[in-house]
């Protein structure tokens, strides 16, 4: 009788096999199942968020492809981040061309293996499939928290600093000096652009009452914090804090343009963030020990008479107008 | 002084809260946060899983977005099915092309709502996106079951009976009849195809030993839980349900070819089990209770000696080859 046909795996499982098993935690099962089973930790809420990357429009298409897995499990922690969970898992999926060689599943896999270890991060489960278009991925990434231990977007009150961690502006620029249109001697810029670092460990509702990621550019995300809490933010342009990279990309032209580049760009990954006065030194203690910079930039108020709740961006003392503002992928 | 540049949100954010926004359960914060906020179902085990499913790869461009949504939940929801788990909620990506009409969002949201309510799932977050190339849509589903409650595809043994819901081969003749390739005078193939049926409720360790659903074809699929399992299985291509309509295309011409579209084709979403004979009545009794048509169609044994696990299909008392086996997606 002949070898049954069903013992010979298409490139699809093969590929799994070989590539993505390996990554997977004790819950993924191998990846040899249909589905993940997770048991949740005791006592504790579920953090979940999910985010696509599209070549050509989230990352360049000749990226290192170790660099393109390792970008798009960070963007996802960085939301975990901003909301005080700790990661967990994460489920994948990879849909790219028909020909992408073996060698870019291999980097891209490297890629996850060294984040997961860097994270504490396990592979729970994904899909793998060929298109006719852009590459496509997507990562759902699990974290969790104490019960309440969440810090949502709404809680920001009059009064309230608003604080950023790292620096602002980076990652438009980043993505600037990696298609070569500004000059990045070290490649710090484009460095920042392709692998963002995710600012776990900081945020929890002792520091902060509200707080989410700078990923659109930051006025456009602070926006969304005012709006969900009820309150408008003012900033001074000029603390928001840059790289000494981005001041040496125009910080010495003009200041307007390279402010509106900075403070509306998108990929910077860092945390904005609304504390309380007297909790900035516990904040700036902890963020301390974590090795974050953390920056006031500015402060809540009470919108104003008939004001819709909204972002202010103070250069000199004179309000800045910005455009639209932010980063929207339509 | 102006109104502050973020109040006015770009199309994505507006594109969200208008369609995607009112089918957020509680967890998904009305989409207004970074991340879902999940409270696991107490004494109970998540199971998750995701697929992506890309224009002109799962389904045709051109099929209602009604339809495509909730195809897109349903592929997932078979997954869970198989595993025996509750489904709870999900988180969503949709990645297309920049000049996708509101409509299409539109009716794509109202698919997800007939969905929703139909399989008592809620949205939980998601990301949109635009693509230079083919649309890309991912779903993550998590559902539960009680601790020991999920059935893997790794526990049948010898002696199990090989047992298959609904009509196999709807999946691959109703793409067939969507191109317009094959007759379809009712359209009952396409729909078959374009809207498969989750069975839910049926799968428990009480019933099966071991289960998934047929997406690639039957005897890939079945190949999957042989290898599992350290089992071979014998199925009687006969004994494979059909549906009326299959029969209408081609049942009575080359029996070869049918039966080999049929058992490897994939987009089936039925589920093939290994049930304990002595549990098939009660198989059926719950069957029966939720209309799900449930057939037996051969046996597990052990491997041969030398021989490694897999699937033999016999017809008319010969094994049949039907090449490689299954529908891969590269």
């Amino acid at each position: 009788m002949a070898a049954p046909p069903a013992t010979r795996l298409p490139p699809e499982f093969d590929r799994i096999a070989r590539h993505f098993a390996p990554l997977a935690g004790p819950a993924g099962l191998g990846l040899t199942d249909d589905a993940a089973l997770l048991e949740p930790p005791a006592g504790r809420a579920l953090v979940l968020t999910v985010d696509a990357m599209v070549a050509g429009v989230h990352y360049l298409p000749d990226d290192p492809p170790d660099l393109v897995a390792r970008k798009l499990l960070r963007v996802n922690l960085s939301d975990l981040a901003a909301k005080g969970a700790v990661p967990l898992g994460y489920l994948l999926t990879v849909s790219v061309p028909v020909d992408t060689p073996d060698d870019w599943f291999a980097r891209f896999a490297a890629g996850l293996a060294a984040d997961q270890a860097a994270y504490g991060l396990a592979l729970l489960g994904g899909d793998t499939t060929g298109t006719p278009g852009a590459a496509t991925l997507t990562a759902t990434l699990i974290g969790h928290v104490a019960p309440g231990g969440m810090v949502r977007r709404g809680g920001a009150v009059a009064g309230d600093l608003i604080v950023v961690t790292g620096t602002i502006g980076d990652g438009a620029l980043g993505l600037a000096a990696a298609r070569g249109q500004v000059p990045d001697p070290d490649g710090f810029l484009a460095g920042r652009y392709r692998l963002p670092t995710p600012r776990l460990g900081l945020i929890a509702p002792d520091v902060a009452h509200a707080a989410l990621d700078v990923s659109d550019g930051l006025v456009q995300d602070l926006g969304h914090l005012c709006r969900a809490s009820g309150v408008s933010a003012e900033i001074d342009a000029g603390a928001v804090p840059a790289s000494a990279a981005a001041f040496g990309v125009g910080g010495q032209g003009d200041r307007t343009a390279w402010l509106a580049t900075r403070l509306t760009g998108g990929d910077d990954y860092e945390i904005v963030m609304a504390v309380p006065p007297g909790r900035l030194a516990a904040l700036r203690a902890r963020a301390g020990a974590l090795g974050i910079p953390v920056t006031p930039i500015g402060v809540c108020r009470p919108p104003g008479p008939g004001e819709p709740p909204g972002v202010t961006v103070l250069h000199d003392g004179a309000a800045l107008t910005l455009g639209p503002g932010g980063w929207s992928h339509f």
